[in-house]
């Protein structure tokens, strides 16, 4: 029989769950011990909280599920930052708190980690508004209500909170509440689609669809979060229809597919892309998310009228709601039911204009410094099939978001939240999350100082990721906002380069500082022929260098829009 | 005429703030400006929000108040753990969030930094639970309502939460609302004791008092907070009774002073100073907290009876409750009429056996590896008048717990909330808050891995503390408790001597690394010789030794008391 932690972590495997990340603490230690002994479980320290809320959701938008173990009080708070983000960007992610036992709660005792007022419910009040379920563990309720939360945060892809009191942990669970059905079925039974609804939307849509002329589809990373880029893809191909994708799911459609027209940013997107969107007389629009920064502050030229909207958990068709059907099942259908078009009638146009990139071939000249143009059309030419792309806000989500990913690629940012310093430890879960694909992060110097220490845990886990951190002395995209030569955005200038040497003892690392082209050809072609290590490479660039995405954002930046 | 901003830099300096911690961000820097137009205000930007946290949180314990300024969601989330800290342990730090305009709140847009549902009520909700007071400043409230929450701060010495609008920030300040009371004065009016109660509860103390044959004083870090050592060191001096300290207090009054009897931790206090204060027939309390770690496991050994409980606000003699009075004046009203009496009959004793030092003279042995017990010892004799010592918790808060400190020392811990990592950014706030008085930093190494970025700050801002790292590899005090050999206890083994060198590109620094007595003896000898540079060394100390206080709280640490 189980014991509660033990049941527990076996649910968390039994999603995939495979690295849990943490800090240990004297409230969660002795349920440590239970993902040390579980054969398929492996424990990732790491160097605090914070860090391994980001690190599990970066490993969570690789393997759908990830969970970390902090202590209570000063743990789960330092990590809360992380979780909120889990909770924006729809992350499923598993805080498990290590909690004072349930007698000291009971008596309101003054203990550490607490805020010595007897009220044990501070955190807990604070998680509930960034998670979307919480539990507190007890030997009765154990096995219900952890099967309840982790199946919410499947369901809505949302992180959820656990408390684990610890003299609960070892408790044996309540075995007659073991229900046949495994953890996959119960979420499988709560994302199941009411199959009228589904029906009925789809004949409604199909009704639309076919009387448009000019259809688009529309994508956003949800489409990711539900497992439906094949689906997606099924339907393009089906259909036949023009592909546009925002911001933040770039990536879930092949770029360099012909069906794909480009990225759509309101005011911000190409001409053509802009005018093919919001000029479509029906855009299906799949799993979207309009925000400040993926529209150019909100200058999208489409109304509610043209859209077929296709939510997760429900779609709506102008002011018409249909409840209860879910988008990988509405995707399959409508892809079974509409009828191909030839691209003649649909006027779909190859999307390599809308790229910043240069049309001659990049050949490297001997001493030109690294300019933020030459440097992203090179890391394009780098990029190779199936890679994960990370990219922290600043310049490297604007410089990125302006070359087409290769086949098969994973692209990770975070606008929506846009913390920065997230992508340094989110790599360290993309890359333990799926050891076979490369990863690759373009971090600024600013962003890359909130996290640095968590380069430590990487080389501790022996990962092999390429590391980019971009060097041009503190926050470029806020000199740009407000303060261009103000010292509140310089930051102390570190010597990037001699990092690793100080965060590890074993040389399992490669660390270079460059500065113009022919070194940052050197460098890759040294990491083409050897990628048995971990590559960290400082490119020196200049303060006021701005990728063109970002010189064209500066107004909505600005609030000038 | 100020502008919103304006007004609340300029109140925070007439409060004595000198320097203002944070990161910026686009919904902040704006009034950031103001910072840097101030005069008398100086803007240290952190290496991340928890860092600056803790940094506000060190620098207010030296300069009674301390603010810093985070973006809004990202930003102040990463704070939120050193807010709690501050609240757990009556430090007085004001908040202040760069908040996104009151147009897109009110349109509920969904811009970056905010969830995305459109309420932006969520973060100021988590504020309540750690924050003694909340504001959202508007042009037309902002005088009285930053008059308020900075007044409440200073009275409970406990955080309070700006939110500041980007598009208030600018505004000018409704100037009929301006009441001719300087803050100071409507601080000092806040926490103006009640005359009648006041002269009530010191006759019912006086008798109480008189009528003991064994009285003591019990002090905590509260003295230290509502700013009473001068009034407690006259108490003592005018009775001549003994006086003992709880952990937290430790400094608080002179530990070698003749009428000191030494540190009060329940049954894990020497037999003589358990004895005196359990067996003492009254108690004068003075605003002390009984918590887990500063009693063992609340092994303290007096009742309720015993006490004369003079808290910040309000005090105590057994059910009879004073509101409305004040520690300060309770200490100075007391002061003047309870007469002297001779030590004779009081029972002092010499306390210098309680503490883990060695009789004979400490001569530094050469080869010989560096141990807790002697490494303690040479800080003992290291330490001299006015020095600011810092302990994180693990083995430098158990070992520093166990030596005596000279006069006028200010120690700083945080054994309620204990945040690991807490005392790098703390020391960073200590120091910049009084850079005349010497900072000495213990930390262990898996603390030290959860902040270090912020020596890259220290080295930016060129203070001069003194940092030892104890390496010990990874967190002996957990293993102690569970899981000894286990490998959630290990941490990366970095080369922190090489860390400094990674952090800058000044030379404004000695970095050492030694394991043995002579080593630290020349290291000791430098730093003596030459205070001009901030001082990093790295401590190699046996993984299993431990410092005797904490070999003594092993039981209870195991939940076996």
């Amino acid at each position: 029989m189980y014991t509660v932690s033990e049941y527990l972590f076996e649910q968390l495997h039994k999603l995939g769950v495979k690295h849990i990340f943490g800090v240990p603490g004297d409230y969660n230690l002795t349920f440590l011990d239970d993902i040390l002994k579980h054969n398929d479980l492996e424990w990732v320290g790491n160097c605090n909280e914070l860090n391994a809320a980001y690190a599990a959701d970066g490993y969570a938008r690789i393997n759908g599920i990830s969970a970390l173990v902090t202590t209570y009080g000063v743990g789960e708070l330092s990590a809360i930052n992380g979780i909120a983000g889990s909770y924006a960007e729809n992350v499923p992610v598993v805080e498990i708190t290590g909690t004072p036992s349930t007698n000291v709660i009971k008596e309101k005792l003054c203990v550490h980690h607490s805020l010595g007022d007897g009220d044990f419910n501070h955190f807990s009040n604070m998680f509930k508004e960034v998670t979307v379920a919480q539990t507190f563990l007890t030997q009765e309720n154990a096995v219900e209500e952890i099967n309840r939360v982790l199946v919410e945060c499947l369901k809505e892809k949302r992180p959820v909170h656990i408390n684990l009191p610890m003299d609960v942990c070892n408790k044996p669970v309540i075995c007659n509440q073991i229900v046949g059905n495994e953890i996959e079925d119960l979420v499988k039974e709560k994302i199941k689609s009411n199959k009228e609804i589904l029906a009925e939307f789809v004949k409604d849509a199909k009704l639309k669809i076919e009387n448009s002329k000019q259809p688009v589809i529309l994508v956003d990373f949800q489409v990711d979060r539900y497992c439906s880029r094949g689906s997606l893809y099924n339907l393009a191909q089906k259909t036949g229809f023009p592909v546009a994708s925002l911001s933040m799911g770039k990536g879930v459609f092949p770029e360099k597919d012909p069906q794909f027209i480009g990225i759509y940013s309101g005011a911000l997107s190409s001409d053509y892309v802009r005018k093919r969107v919001d000029e479509a007389d029906c855009i299906i629009s799949l799993g979207i998310k309009l925000t400040d920064l993926n529209t150019g502050g909100f200058s999208q030229g489409f109304s509610d009228s043209q859209i077929i909207e296709i939510n997760p958990h429900s779609s709506r068709i102008k002011d018409k709601q249909y409840n209860a059907i879910f988008i990988k099942d509405v995707i399959d259908e409508l892809t079974l039911i509409i009828n191909h078009r030839n691209s003649n009638q649909l006027n779909i146009k190859s999307n390599i204009s809308q790229y910043h990139l240069s049309e001659e071939k990049y050949i490297p000249k001997s001493n030109k410094k690294l300019t933020q143009k030459r440097f992203w059309q090179r890391i394009y030419e780098f990029l190779k099939e199936k890679d994960i792309v990370i990219a922290d806000q600043g310049t490297p989500f604007f410089g990125s978001s302006r070359i087409p990913l290769p086949k098969d690629s994973i692209y990770i940012n975070q606008p929506l939240w846009g913390s920065i310093g997230y992508t340094l430890p989110a790599l360290l879960g993309s890359q333990l999350a799926d050891i076979n694909r490369r990863n690759i992060l373009i971090i600024g110097d600013g962003s890359f100082q909130l996290t640095a220490q968590e380069l430590s845990t990487m080389l501790k886990q022996n990962i092999k990721p390429i590391i980019f951190v971009i060097n041009n002395n503190g926050y470029t995209i806020e000199r740009l906002i407000h303060g261009r030569n103000e010292c509140y955005n310089d930051i102390n200038m570190w010597q990037y380069n001699k990092l690793p040497y100080a965060l590890t003892k074993e040389k399992n690392f490669n660390s270079y500082k460059i500065e113009n082209e022919e070194e940052l050809e050197v460098v890759l072609n040294n990491i083409n022929k050897n990628e048995e290590c971990l590559n960290f490479i400082e490119v020196i660039m200049d303060q006021n260098d701005l990728p063109k995405a970002l010189e064209e954002s500066e107004k909505w930046l600005k609030g000038e829009k």
